[in-house]
């Protein structure tokens, strides 16, 4: 890619719905205006990535207790607020849809189709042991080094 | 405005009364700086704008449900924690008056007065059910790709 | 230090123990790199740097009260989701031991070592009632006017 393409690099540490939806539609939309974009999922933002069928594997207790707790995909996140133990997902879903709006799936299909670059964090990873087979296909697998890289030539840094 | 000046934006999405003061601060502190700040209020961000009177508009169900949910206007954000079901945000109003530190209310008029634009995000609007009526006086409707726009000119560039 | 070195600033404003982890691992990722990294505690994000000893000091009851229901330091922070009544945080703390990852004292330790510039934020010092002397030694102490001095200069500002 040329240099002359403006960057921006989005963390998602958030594995609430709300939070990711609007990385997702930031990252689409600096794609569409011919960013180069990367987005960082690290900690609880992997789980945005998990697949949600079970994948078997080898871990010991802890990862395995980790795993089941944490939420299998886009589909199963939560709300940063509101969430009801479970209903304000839905009720946002059902809003969405009314509009017309991209569902996170849908989103996470585009930023692909867009050429957005999924980076999953490996320290993270190692920590809550999720395996690559648990993640959706064709993600990068990186540290924090290979974000700072990014992040250095980009503008539009983003925490999220 | 010249093209010279330095740029910040900031994308208000938490309705949390910490975050959105924090959110403000920043705010007020780059416009004195003579920064040209532009704050996005997506998500619950835009509950920090609502008026603290109900309007009458006509609405759906879920619209309404969200509307009597979420907190009407910046006097009464909940915090992000310690909220002990409000008694924290009294315990925080309560010393920055003691302080003599402004108010979020006050804080949200000193941005105006420094001309920060103030940004409502159309796509949220919809889908949270929120009217133009609804909101504060004098902002401005835009949607991700203004958003963009004024980032990619900027430096400081915050998810809030 | 040069001008051309590369800057970066976080401002810590989160008290969650994953954030905190997540805003040093960047700092001391991006020190490691040679960049001039200034995090800058707010709010919540002050907890990190407590001293977990009882400090004595004069205080009013309203700060009293803050002190003894705000984490003291680094090692008492509970996580942003499943925390679990403090469970969370020792699940976390194990892993992280048994990959060898460091823990947050440890990445407060090498963040120093590195030249990471600490900034406590004086104005929520004010209002949480938090003294110098109940922080960990070797901070500075400075607003929102340093933090955005530091933040203009640099291409990596991160929230969190």
């Amino acid at each position: 890619m040329s240099e002359s393409k403006e960057k921006s690099t989005i963390v998602l540490f958030s594995g609430d719905l709300d939070k990711a939806i609007a990385a997702f539609i930031i990252a689409n939309g600096a794609a569409a205006y011919d960013h180069e974009v990367t987005i960082f999922f690290t900690f609880w933002g992997l789980n945005t990535l998990r697949k949600d069928q079970d994948v078997a594997n080898e871990k010991g207790w802890l990862e395995k207790a980790f795993g089941r707790m944490m939420p299998r995909g886009a589909d199963k996140l939560g709300l940063s607020r509101m969430n009801f133990g479970g209903l304000g997902p839905k009720m946002i879903k059902h809003v969405m849809k009314k509009h017309n709006a991209l569902s996170l799936p849908q989103l996470i299909e585009l930023a692909r189709e867009q050429g957005v670059r999924m980076v999953a964090c490996t320290m993270t990873m190692d920590l809550l042991g999720l395996q690559q087979e648990e993640l959706l296909d064709g993600l990068e697998y990186a540290g924090v080094a290979a974000y700072l890289g990014d992040a250095a030539d980009a503008r539009v840094n983003l925490f999220i």
